[in-house]
């Protein structure tokens, strides 16, 4: 195994759940020295061994309070921001000007889509769009080459990941006259850490529910990057009593008649060389906990109706595959790493 | 209060989750003797308190191994049948013929369809498709005069329940063109009792998965039962890490620019009077907690894509108002006791 | 069944989860009539059908915010109290004083122990302990006649409930050089309603934790109620990923060789007459689930060691019998209804 | 980082919990080469990425039908039996005879124990007591120097693992008059697979019970391990609803007044250079959830009654700690491998 040239990385928002899981991958990493850990805006100092489970004693920086001056005094090659949308908004095109060479891979929404849609989605109007051409959407396995030399990355959504991994290999069966109904069901940590009683552990045990249907931001980010042409997209996503995990399912009518052989090879084109996406035999459905604590994601489909229709069904860790584990897999892709450092 | 005529009563498949919680409610029912209560078939002896946990230690005579002899002795005004569709299918014609006058209310899947449905969605022939014209199909709130006068009821399935509650109000917004898509998502006593590794605690704590896409026999009976105009409908249940509940999301195209109001009064005019259908303000979605343990099912809805799309939830607890209660509401219409006793 | 000489109560604290039982509970109770129901000091107006989710569209009083002048204005024959023990503590007195013939169930802590345990246990020193002495601990099984008559009812805790019928009916069996290690293990709604990240499903999922060992107030109060000859307690309670039901195991030493048919037959004293406590045979261990969402406890034994050890485990639904249907069972006995009314 | 010296290595009953755990910690072992993966005895074969959830696509030699000639055509020079009591005592000896030099680590309690407590804890007289005196008990933080010859390790159950990390530090401050009283709870994953009913999600499903109290197997083998003393030990073993992990609670009485920082020191005289046992600060108390997927046991403690009487509490994952990734600890001492090689 050839040395890694190490490069020198900085996490903020290490304090959350994703950034807890980032701070866990990258302390494996063999490519990775670090340049310093953060806390979210406004927290306070946390021990290295506080920040995941897996970490309790090992060596490693403390997340302090997050500033921008600190931030860049760390002099990093490569920063994650696991921080609010307003804030990654707000702190990105400080930390690219004043840091020439620095590359940041954001976990927020901030650079996902077009300005012209922040206003509706997300209740603010972009304050740098300028950026937002420029910002490569790592969903790392249908990207091409963007990422190894972009300085910007937007890590996509949990849900938007689901959703395009299983949508992409597929669009050139749909009939464009029907809608695609993606029905997503989320374990709650997908929400972030709450203190507030609609969270509590007494009110989601045993419980679930569909939410936010038709107004969830990952529904234009879908849209947005599902392909050039526009598709009739229905979002529904649902709570699920279970910590993490996604469970998409992609509810779709064919422009012809349709077989599972036909499916089965498109998928197969897509992902037979991934290490991150697994496909299963045509009828078999996917089962969310093969997936939970792995950065794989795995989908299957089954054709019925005499082959008009179909549904396709994806699995994945909403914290990794859904965040942390993708943005590793486009930090490897930008520095040069092999994709599984960090993850296997 | 006035008091009720009591009638004689017996269960079959008391020993199973529906039958449990069958006897579970008819022993606080004011209008029930106990005519007799027997396993299902090949089950043994189970004491009267074993049957369900609310009645530990409860009077009531203890479940008898299954035998159409054993239940016609003894003489019951009803039967309730919580037991396999082909047992039903076999033991229905017989106990009819035998006992003049009794009434049945059957759990199984055995008298929902038309018999030319049966080979394909149940892999048998209907042994009496003679029986099938005359058997209401008993959700109950749709039901209009038939019950009180039957003789053998097809008490509905949990996903039918919960599917059809939230559709047949909405029926005549719907394009017809496109399809409805049921996205549904059971708990696990949807199953049964099972020994069976996959079944087990360990496989499913924290786990959700899609099964039998296009291929559950819930969908030609939610079909069936929609109304007389054809719905292209699809079908995909999910299994919920959860004991108990049904949540269905129902994915709507309207066929014009449609209004949460519009579908409010439709909602309202279908179960304003309705003790056991709650109906939630427009854009709130029910949750499964507030109807596990209860006989009522919840209904909740959204508008969304200027008023040509919309989600209907529906939630039940499939145990009760998918199976028990609902029989239970039956049972009352047919006997003529008031449709909330034992219910409330 | 013979009509109930009706009663006018009212409930303080009934957004809360224990209140929120009590309401239900007191809503099918045919003896009730509400004088009035109030929110927790500084809550708001919470409407009827919302305390519970048996309660959904069931016509009663709105939860309203608590002053003593809006629940004396009630006129209540009987008063429920399920505050903070600071608030049962300064309330008790003035609504003994002001309305001559009210009595009082109290599931706070305030009054149970002694004056002077208060600064250690509760950290206040008692405003009232004139009312102490006069205060009946309803520990239901174990009163003989005090409840019949009392004004003030001090509703025993949930831990201290499982441990108290455990074991005071083998306390003559028990090697006094022994301590009696008494560890519980409590459901989260324990807690109270919480709006904490401590408490959040995600951190409380699949987790369990022992807390407050040699420190939780119910120590004293199992000590207090155990019986006149002191004994050594030593109580450990946990935390146990399910949202209700407690589970106490009690390690006894015996001071001779006991046997399993002797503790039988203590046990069987105790209770063989009560509709609430069900012993199982020697050598059974009760389920956690067989009691949640009942008011029952269920007690099982095993005796070990040469008949030199044994262990007691008692569990219970920490809302019902570990407080509001106890404290049902109270005011039944109080107002001389029968015990079971409402909680059949 | 320098190169590992390469180890044959077999599985035999990989397709177990803790078998399939052992694959996928030896499957990132630096110092392992296969030497062949079988099922249990009964068995069938099973593809190696369908071992674990972690195996997913990963390369490595399918599970084959077990027979000690096909493990011993593998020529391993490790073999790890994951395989029930009665199989292991009757393979050992012949794997350990036909092939010289193999070395075994043994995760059933088939040779835990002296051979005189067979019959009476496991039911069978032992099969070749000639090997117990050198079989080598494998709780690897109180080895010193045995397990790099040994040729048969019995690695720990995992609740005498539980216990005996909790207490071995702390024996010399027990009052030896009184029992030391063992409550452990663990996940339902310590039973294995299960296909039966009393296993199933639905019945466990926010369940918990004590069960076994003073007749489980791991009560003598705590007991034996504890030390050359005799321990009075009281062991009442639980089942949690959660798939995995121990939280054992020690009650102790010690001989005279001791503090906190006592217990402190002896912990960290024992623990302190330890990758895999992490004690907390005096009266904090370890969470299930800090290593559930982890090869790490937690420890805190506290002290009350005047410092006459303490808790000490561990948790641990018992496929982990408790099985698998203890073995792997064990394995990498007996090979000359830094202990923490495949557990990082």
């Amino acid at each position: 195994m050839k040395e890694l040239q190490g490069k020198r990385v900085s996490i903020v928002g290490a304090t959350g759940y994703a950034g807890g899981e980032l701070a866990a991958i990258l302390a494996r990493h063999r490519g990775v020295r670090w340049g310093g850990i953060f806390s979210g805006a406004g927290g306070g100092a946390v021990p290295f061994g506080g920040l995941h489970p897996a970490l309790a004693g090992a060596p490693g920086p403390d997340a302090a309070p997050f500033t921008v001056d600190a931030l860049l005094a760390g002099e990093p090659d490569f920063v994650f921001l696991a921080t609010p949308h307003e804030i990654s908004a707000e702190v990105v095109p400080e930390i690219l000007d004043r840091l020439p060479g620095v590359r940041v891979v954001d976990l927020s929404g901030a650079f996902r889509l077009p300005a012209a849609e922040y206003p509706r989605w997300y209740g603010f109007a972009h304050p740098v769009p300028g950026l937002l051409p420029g910002a490569v959407y790592g969903l790392t396995e249908w990207c091409d080459g963007e990422l190894e030399t972009a300085r910007l990355v937007a890590n996509p959504g949990c849900y938007a990941t689901s959703a395009l991994l299983a949508l992409k290999p597929v669009l050139r069966f749909l009939d464009r006259a029907q809608p695609v109904v993606c029905d997503s069901k989320s374990g709650v940590s997908g929400a972030g850490k709450k203190a507030d009683f609609a969270w509590s552990f007494t009110e989601l045990f045993g419980n679930a529910k569909a939410y936010a249907a038709g107004t969830h931001r990952h529904e234009p980010e879908i849209r947005r990057h599902l392909g050039t042409e526009p598709v009739d997209l229905c979002f529904v996503p649902h709570l699920l009593p279970v910590p993490r995990g996604i469970l998409s399912t992609l509810h779709l009518g064919f422009a012809g008649e349709t077989s599972a052989e036909e499916l089965a090879a498109a998928f197969g084109a897509a992902y037979a060389r991934s290490r991150f996406v697994r496909v299963l035999p045509a009828g078999e459905l996917p089962e969310l906990k093969a997936v939970v604590g792995t950065p794989r994601a795995e989908i299957g489909f089954a054709v019925f109706a005499g082959g008009r229709r179909g549904v396709v069904v994806s699995v994945l860790d909403n914290l990794l595959k859904g965040a942390a584990s993708q943005a590793v897999q486009n930090f490897n892709r930008m520095a040069g790493f092999p994709e599984e450092e960090g993850l296997a």
